[in-house]
């Protein structure tokens, strides 16, 4: 690998990448390649030609030189060669003088993207648009992220589960549902592992997680909305309120962004800009009702009819926290029910307000939590009052017939967390292959 | 939690959990509690009656008394009472006097399944099913094993990518696919992340993995078919032949075993009368035409017309590979190109073999794994070989028009992997939900 060479002497080596960039002088020729690890910069002396007679040796040095001479970009190429260290070589101070030179794969010459195609088209063509430094840092970090929260989670005996994607009926609403053809019937797609891991929580196994895909059959075209994305979920037992939850998602989150930082800070700030911090706990927690207040005295009229908050709200509130206490993130805390499913717990003694949050990153929400409604009659009650059919609901509410523990969690939308954190302006950027109503391809 | 009563001195403690049994003498009650962590012994001296006038802590205890007594099996409760260590309690060498009860959810009484019920009745009521110890024993295996996993792909500097399930046409064949309703048009569900993570090797990702849905529209009903799975998947970049992938897939497993038998060996032992076993490097490799001639050799002729095993043969050779090597798992290698998919890469100067191998344990395949066809013009030629359209393939072979690294790797079903190790029937066992094609619920 790229990287590696920096730690060994001068000398013989054989290094493997993609051509990033010729530079074909007469005298002289330069090749940047790269590989996931870094970039290095391959020098060549220039045979331009042999005189007749002349030995094998020359005759090689002519053909290494006409083949760097036509190499492509995105060629994958093997060099041997010697490496030697000199700080006057501004790409990490060393180069590689070519010996020999291997096209294992060459390139189309006619690279369908550039540095300033528009996002569509980079999507068509996101293989090439990954080999860029920036693109591939998002997934490098994104699995940092992920195995940090994984390594919160096993450290505290949660279990991991894959609950399954295909069910028999919607697991959130009707509305921006996948149906598959089964067999002779019907399937869905899940819209989240919401009634599977609460399963986990009658099958007493005290608290899960599944970092897997979601679907929604959701029409819109924003930056923040995909028809399949990755969630990041997880549930407990014997919580006393969301504030339980809350808790468990600071920790997460903390472990994530440090985990990042210590491996990538230095590279977010070069590639992106930005020096990425830790969020101190405990997060800021604003009852909705009262971020509403807060973002109504700053000017801003929500122009909703309903209880909830709209996108520019939350950046409001988001600015609000920021300038007051210079922190990114949020919890807005105590949703209406009427905006929340029937499954999220209410407030004892005022059923207008739920056991629940959003949390808020860098301006837009990231995740929903909440401490679910454990008590079988006052679920039945809640799915009613929402217009559902409990029958359709069966195989669920069975979940709370035979004994359950008082439990709550949080779904995380992962492509958001790094969309935000990393100051991008779409979704489309952080998702390996995005996926919309009109995008199937790659 | 149960576990952590052991460490804690005789004294007040606090435990929740869920009834697992009563017994309700005259003068004494005992309740076995348990929660996702053991199993506690809870003790009350009972109070039948109380006199007229009697205080309020007679009147208590008289209600407690009626309460256990009431308890059903399944219902949750929290305890508080005396901790006390006495060698003589068979269930840990503890248990705790109850001072107070609080029943948190009550169980239906009529439990729907017993020890004896069938698979299917079992699958039905699930969420009772894996309260046993020995099915949640599973999946906390399942977590120790995936995290293992991760642990190697992760220092070894593997990206992890999420790789999408809606697709605009089939991953592997146009059989065993499911369709979609999307918006106006079709898509289909992804039967593996095969396209997608080799798109990461043209991306110059290096190497990555992913453990997440695949779904396959198989009608059939064996022990080992499911229509969605969790399958591990890892590609890596560089590779000379499939022998390197086959070292990494070695590697993987050893990691996985280890930390399973390292946390979970004496449950193991426990509950599944299986002492686990870490096995050695290097796994056995035989040719799969030589392996047919062992099996032939034994006595069994495989009843098929192409160059395939069957089940009986890998349980045949697994058998001889057990007997002569004293190994559980073995790679059959280098299977014929007639019964390997398009993009398997075939040996050099004998077109009619692949670079690929597939892995046996305990008798069953597990996973197969291949180095990939990375040149574009044989790609294309293969293709046709196999009767395909490459113009449905476009998107695919794009990956490499523009230079691609030699690469390979493999996919692997995890319910399988444990099914195996625990000596379980079938897979519908060691899967959360099992989905089938009569099978969508719960």
């Amino acid at each position: 690998m790229v990287k590696t060479l920096a730690a060994l002497p001068d000398g013989p080596v054989t290094v493997s990448g993609w051509v990033e960039t010729v530079r074909d002088q007469k005298k002289v020729q330069f090749v940047i390649l790269r590989d996931e690890s870094g970039a290095v910069q391959l020098v060549n002396p220039a045979t331009r030609e042999v005189e007749e007679g002349a030995d094998a040796a020359a005759s090689a040095r002519l053909a290494t030189t006409e083949a760097i001479s036509a190499l492509a970009h995105g060629s994958f190429i093997t060099v041997t060669g010697e490496l030697k260290h000199d700080e006057r070589v501004k790409l990490g101070g060393l180069e590689v003088k070519i010996a020999s030179l291997d096209v294992v794969t060459e390139a189309n010459p006619e690279t369908p993207i550039a540095a300033d195609s528009s996002l569509d088209k980079r999507m068509d063509w996101r293989f090439l648009d990954l080999r860029h430094p920036k693109q591939a840092l998002i997934f490098r970090i994104q699995t940092t992220f992920l195995h940090a929260l994984r390594g919160v989670w096993v450290e505290k005996g949660l279990i991991e589960i894959q609950t399954p994607k295909l069910m028999a009926s919607a697991s959130e609403s009707r509305a921006e549902l996948f149906e598959v053809e089964y067999f002779e019937g019907k399937a869905y797609l899940a819209q989240s592992p919401q009634f599977f891991k609460q399963m986990a929580q009658a099958a007493g196994f005290g608290g899960v997680f599944e970092v897997g895909p979601a679907f929604r059959a959701d029409p819109s075209f924003t930056s923040r909305h995909a028809t399949e994305f990755t969630s990041i979920d997880t549930e407990i037992s014997w919580i006393n309120s969301h504030e339980d939850v809350m808790a468990l998602h600071e920790e997460l989150m903390v472990a994530g962004f440090t985990a990042v930082v210590e491996r990538h800070g230095a590279e977010i700030a070069e590639l992106f800009g930005i020096e990425l911090q830790v969020p101190s706990r405990p997060f800021p927690r604003i009852p909705l009702a009262e971020a509403k207040q807060i973002v109504a005295d700053r000017g801003y009229v929500i122009p909703r009819a309903d209880d909830d908050m709209d996108p520019e709200g939350e950046r409001q509130i988001s600015a609000y926290v920021k300038e007051t206490f210079g922190h990114d993130f949020v919890f807005l805390t105590d949703y209406a029910a009427s905006i929340r499913p029937f499954y999220h717990m209410r407030h004892e003694g005022d059923a207008s307000l739920t056991n629940s949050y959003d949390l808020i990153y860098n301006g837009v929400e990231i995740s929903t939590g909440a401490q679910r409604e454990h008590r079988i009659d006052v679920l039945v009650e809640q799915a009613r009052d929402k217009g559902m059919d409990p029958e359709e609901l069966e195989f669920y509410l069975d979940f709370f017939r035979y004994g359950v523990p008082p439990h709550g969690g949080f779904g995380m939308g992962l492509a958001r967390v790094l969309m935000l954190m990393l100051g991008e302006s779409s979704i489309r950027e952080t998702t390996y292959l995005f996926r919309g109503p009109t995008r199937l391809l790659p």
